[in-house]
């Protein structure tokens, strides 16, 4: 991969750098701040982290988390260079309201934005990670064990380690680099995937347990009442929707979890391109094409006959 | 990796082969049989598969799979090279009863016997499947789009595609290539992860919902009973005992089977440094590190005590 020059001369010209990510940040928000942070404080410079949000469990092995700050307000300054990592405007990382003389945007999402003086905008690359990675190279960073380890998450986190069709050759290549500067695989894998609670294993047991199957469209839920038994709560619930998608002729799998008497929030994924953004839209909710969401209310038989009718209208099986 | 000039010899000397790989095939075995079969047609050889038991469903996407055959006597004869692969018995390939003039054995197993004219045995490689691969660099085979495919199908299933310990920059660079030379990462992950049939996914949450947990021991059962009613067989089962890794409590994650009455075959995988190989070779069994099984009789609560005991036995907890 190619690094435009500009993004590496504004890298090597700063001297005072606020790293920002995208708000309810993921593994490679977090890993390639820290890891871009610890690159450029091996250059001399000071570069410190903002994000809004605190950083999830699950993602507290990556090195350096603790060093993320949640309070713009105690190390924002007139000299820092702003750069905008996995996101590519200031309100998805809660600035909106901040001035910086000077911006870099680093990212691999669709631009939403023109923010940004220098911008280095690269929507074929799987992860932000897979850019930092590039960028270290290029201003030929020492590749530490803990830089390593925060790329090789971030990667994993973006690709479902090496599972999405985002998997290059070129991202393959990339991770075996990273694994030889220090990454461990085994170790990153096992705390992205093998840390649940107890708690949480049983309540996905108790939701699988509800499993309907129609047409294509897989229908669990989650009630109070199954919080309440396993001492859970909707944090928890990440991803379970996921799990009906292991089914072959399941096109759409979809989560009801109980948000009061009466009040569901539904979580869908989908396969290929059948897409629930369209189903959740008109819901009131929204998404993207394979991973989308939206409240309703009504008894458990009602929703889900809902549910059903809109995605008969708004995916109807290709012939 | 370095391949033994007398396995290129072999290859390269022979004219007629037998391929043959373990009972109750995974991914691995058969993804590597396919490749190599695949590889010798196209130096002018013939080849052979055979494997005792059916295709698994989830494997009926590997280029070739329908020419696997299932009819030793239909297919031997006296001039075949016999080349064994992902084991290294007779025993394990149901080929107890048969001679052959010639063999050869290619595996990553632990050596079990002195079986095999020429043997390759690399017990630190990820795969056969990589053995193959790296087998058929060096006989500078083209690598066709199916062999690709079938090989990173082999590496994909014997690492969790790249999550676990055998990951290595090695494998991945392999599976970079694999990709350049047609290998689909995505396409692979969704046979592998995505095409579940509903009766799998309705014994998969029946057996989770018999998972106790103790000192760090899932155990769950598969019941004579269980398989009946969700209409599904043993070659169903596979990776049933990676689910209780899930958990952050969880050392050791066992799958009892029940092969008939009072009978069982047993399942592990662990974490980390916990060598389950040793419990499962001291019933008789064995396996790698991570990953083992033997065969128990007794009732269920008899063979999960012993079970216990030998985890106890040889792999206590560090202090």
């Amino acid at each position: 991969m190619k690094i435009p020059r500009k993004i590496l001369t504004a890298l090597r010209g700063g001297r005072e750098f606020l790293i920002a990510t995208h708000i309810n940040p993921d593994g490679d928000a977090l890993g390639s701040a820290l890891a871009l942070a610890e690159v450029l404080e091996a250059m001399g410079k000071t570069a410190v982290i903002y994000n809004r949000d605190r950083v999830p469990d699950n993602y507290r092995f990556l090195p350096g988390h603790e060093k993320i700050s949640h309070d713009i307000e105690g190390i924002i300054n007139s000299r820092q260079v702003l750069v905008l990592l996995d996101c590519n405007s200031p309100e998805r990382a809660a600035l909106e309201k901040y001035h910086f003389g000077r911006s870099v945007v680093i990212d691999h999402h669709q631009t939403e934005s023109e923010f940004g003086d220098i911008r280095f905008i690269n929507s074929e690359a799987a992860a932000t990670g897979l850019l930092i990675f590039f960028i270290a190279k290029a201003l030929q960073a020492d590749i530490t064990k803990e830089i390593a380890t925060n790329l090789y998450a971030s990667i994993s986190v973006d690709t479902g380690t090496f599972r999405y069709s985002n998997t290059t050759a070129e991202v393959l290549r990339a991770s075996a680099e990273l694994i030889e500067c220090g990454a461990d695989p085994k170790m990153i894998s096992e705390y992205l995937y093998e840390k649940w609670g107890r708690s949480r294993f049983d309540l996905l047991v108790s939701t699988l347990n509800t499993m309907e199957i129609k047409k294509g469209v897989a229908i669990v839920y989650i009630t109070g009442e199954m919080f309440r038994q396993t001492g859970t709560g909707a944090d928890e619930t990440e991803n379970f929707a996921n799990f009906g998608r292991m089914i072959n002729t399941v096109r759409v799998s979809a989560v009801f979890r109980q948000t009061g008497s009466g009040t569901w929030k539904a979580s869908l994924r989908s396969k290929g391109d059948v897409n629930v953004a369209r189903v959740a839209e008109s819901f009131g909710g929204g998404g993207h094409m394979n991973a989308a969401g939206f409240r309703i209310s009504g008894d458990l038989g009602s929703v889900k006959r809902k549910l059903m009718a809109a995605i008969r209208k708004y995916c109807p099986v290709s012939s």
